[in-house]
């Protein structure tokens, strides 16, 4: 972690309704970090209140078992903003945030997030979207991991990552191919079940590698493994 | 379900920022509606996306899977509101809501909740708030499903609801006696694994029933029993 010099938070999203002035005077009061890959930005024991906008970089949300399985919550790129929780309720942290690249954070206190907040019921309903959106994926979650068992998850989740790529032809290409140990993470399992999930996958010809990506094949097939168990 | 005459808004949380007139004015555009006890209030797959206040009674927000099973995720007393995610962000329902008691709802329209929220920025902190201990208890819940074993999660449980009722002898009352089945479902297992774990802790001396109240007999045993493999 470094301390870096006010920049511009003109590019992070939750502020596009405020003037450019208002943006500068926010970048001020900001305090300013980076972080290499790896470095933790918050750690969930800490008493920071923070809210950390992205300024550069990616980011993740994890939190640990006691047995050291990372479960993995939410990944943030530049223009996003996380740590918004214990800002709105005082409360402790509920997750960790790792920097995956170098990173650039500007941290705002809770109560200049208020006050921004306040004044601005755009970025408030803005807030209440993001908010919005980590509540359904949340209760996505809960529902496969109350109802499909670890197999089927694997699969929900490359059917997730599939589809921003899925072509007419009913294949997907997923650039860069997923690292097991991630999507363990995503769908609370074992690194070694996604290695024999994707193997069987692929000797049943539903995905192929093709050098940095991975190519879902039969996308409907799929869709259909999953379906048929989530009964979506 | 009935159609009802508009009542008053004055015990809903939400609206204390708001005046006395305000909150008629509101209650004047919404719709008014009883429901009995298991109705559907709002069904998963409706177009509905209004805000559902409850004026009187108490409900519970449910999923299903497709073999039938209930996951619960919250129930909500009358001052209480949902249905909230739909309107922030105007897609479909992410689940369904029953009326557990004989219950009165007033529905607010999408647009009708927006104009209140960005009006009032105190009623705007309540909505964050709100969904921020919605998200933090999904967080709660994804890492007991991804790191604790059935038994250990209807232990979890029981503490939760033992909590509010810990006296200083290190015992706790929970008034009434939950329900294997409302158990089962809000930690996601079967009916029979609540029962089998229920009759292990009256076995060991650590819960015991009371007539109409569970005693819990040594509160502290349980929550090292949690702890010991939740790890907090």
């Amino acid at each position: 972690m470094t301390e870096l010099h006010p920049a511009s938070l003109d590019h992070i999203d939750l502020f596009r309704a405020c003037t450019a002035e208002e943006r500068a005077s926010l970048a001020r009061q900001c305090s300013w970090r980076h972080f290499h890959p790896g470095e933790q930005i918050i750690d969930r024991a800490s008493e920071s209140r923070d809210v950390c906008m992205i300024v550069e970089g990616r980011v993740r949300v994890v939190n640990y078992s006691l047995s050291g399985r990372e479960i993995t919550f939410d990944d943030v790129n530049a223009g996003g903003y996380l740590g918004e929780l214990s800002a709105i309720d005082g409360e402790p942290r509920s997750a960790s945030i790792v920097a995956l690249t170098e990173t650039h954070v500007a941290f705002m206190s809770p109560r200049l997030f208020q006050e921004t907040v306040t004044k601005h019921p755009e970025v408030a309903w803005q807030v209440m979207k993001r908010l919005a959106r980590i509540v359904r994926a949340s209760t996505g979650r809960i529902m496969d991991l109350s109802t499909l068992g670890a197999n089927n998850r694997v699969h929900a989740e490359l059917l997730r990552l599939a589809k921003p790529g899925l072509k007419p032809d009913n294949t997907a290409e997923i650039t860069p191919v997923p690292i097991h140990s991630d999507i363990a993470s995503r769908v609370s399992t074992t690194r070694e079940t996604v290695a024999r999930v994707m193997s069987d996958l692929a000797r049943d010809h539903i995905v192929e590698r093709h050098g940095n990506s991975l190519l879902i094949r039969d996308f409907e097939k799929l869709e259909a493994m999953v379906e048929e168990v989530r009964g979506d």
